[in-house]
């Protein structure tokens, strides 16, 4: 369940999602917590870096195994605009994230529970995932960039 | 279907999970081939880099965006030593890499066919997937890193 923590820091990734959508990125922004403060914070950067393992959640968790100085982040809590893809789900399994607090639900990509759940196959200790937490100022942001796009390129 | 390319490429990622069980880390090794040519490589480095991200083919990914200048890795194929987890799995997606080969299969983290098979969703262009090429050599390389740790450990 989230509580008004988890509101708390989804705030904060959401202005990471903006200074992603001024960058002319996907606005999707990330932080991830440990004992009650943020160690590290991403937001998508894949067409700047020109990098396909630039996704926010990819940038917190690198940010936050320099932070903590291992590979382990387990006691750790990552929050993010949008529902991870199975790359950042796959990375959120591998750093043993105790839990993961999502935004907006991915249709196309979400493999926390949209397209294919990850925590329903036995790939080790699996985090607790909590879906909704303002999703809708999460996807509005997005429909907003994508309308904004399709508008430039119409 | 394997070909004597995949023989020959696969046998450079083995020289790169030579290079990982050298340095003290679970042998597992990539190269990334355009053209004909390897355009990057890759190890695992996770204990080492104190680093949750540095498997084989995310390291090999990464060289692999930075020499061709962009996140779309189109046109070429990824080896590995081992089968890929989710988190690589999802990368090798996102990155648009057309086809994998890889030797040994992971039944405890595998995500192109052991424990899932990330191909089986609809999460875009998925690549042509080929395993079992210089397995027994593959494999072996694991058997002995982890019977060697065991004895340390024991």
């Amino acid at each position: 369940m989230a509580d008004e923590r988890d509101i708390f820091f989804m705030r904060e990734a959401l202005r990471l999602a903006d200074a992603a959508e001024a960058a002319g990125e996907v606005p999707v922004g990330c932080v991830i917590v440990y004992g009650g403060e943020i160690i590290a914070r991403g937001r998508n950067a894949r067409e700047e870096e020109r990098h396909a393992l630039c996704h926010a959640e990819i940038a917190a968790i690198d940010a936050a195994c320099r932070a903590r100085g291992g590979w382990r982040l387990s006691g750790c809590t990552l929050y993010v605009t949008l529902e991870p893809c199975p790359m950042c789900s796959g990375a959120i399994l591998n750093a043993r994230i105790d839990r993961v607090v999502y935004g907006a639900k991915d249709p196309s990509m979400g493999a926390l529970g949209s397209v294919l759940n990850m925590c329903s196959y036995p790939l080790g200790r699996r985090p607790e995932v909590v879906s909704g937490v303002l999703a809708d100022e999460c996807s509005a942001r997005l429909r907003r960039f994508f309308a904004s796009r399709r508008r430039t390129e119409g």
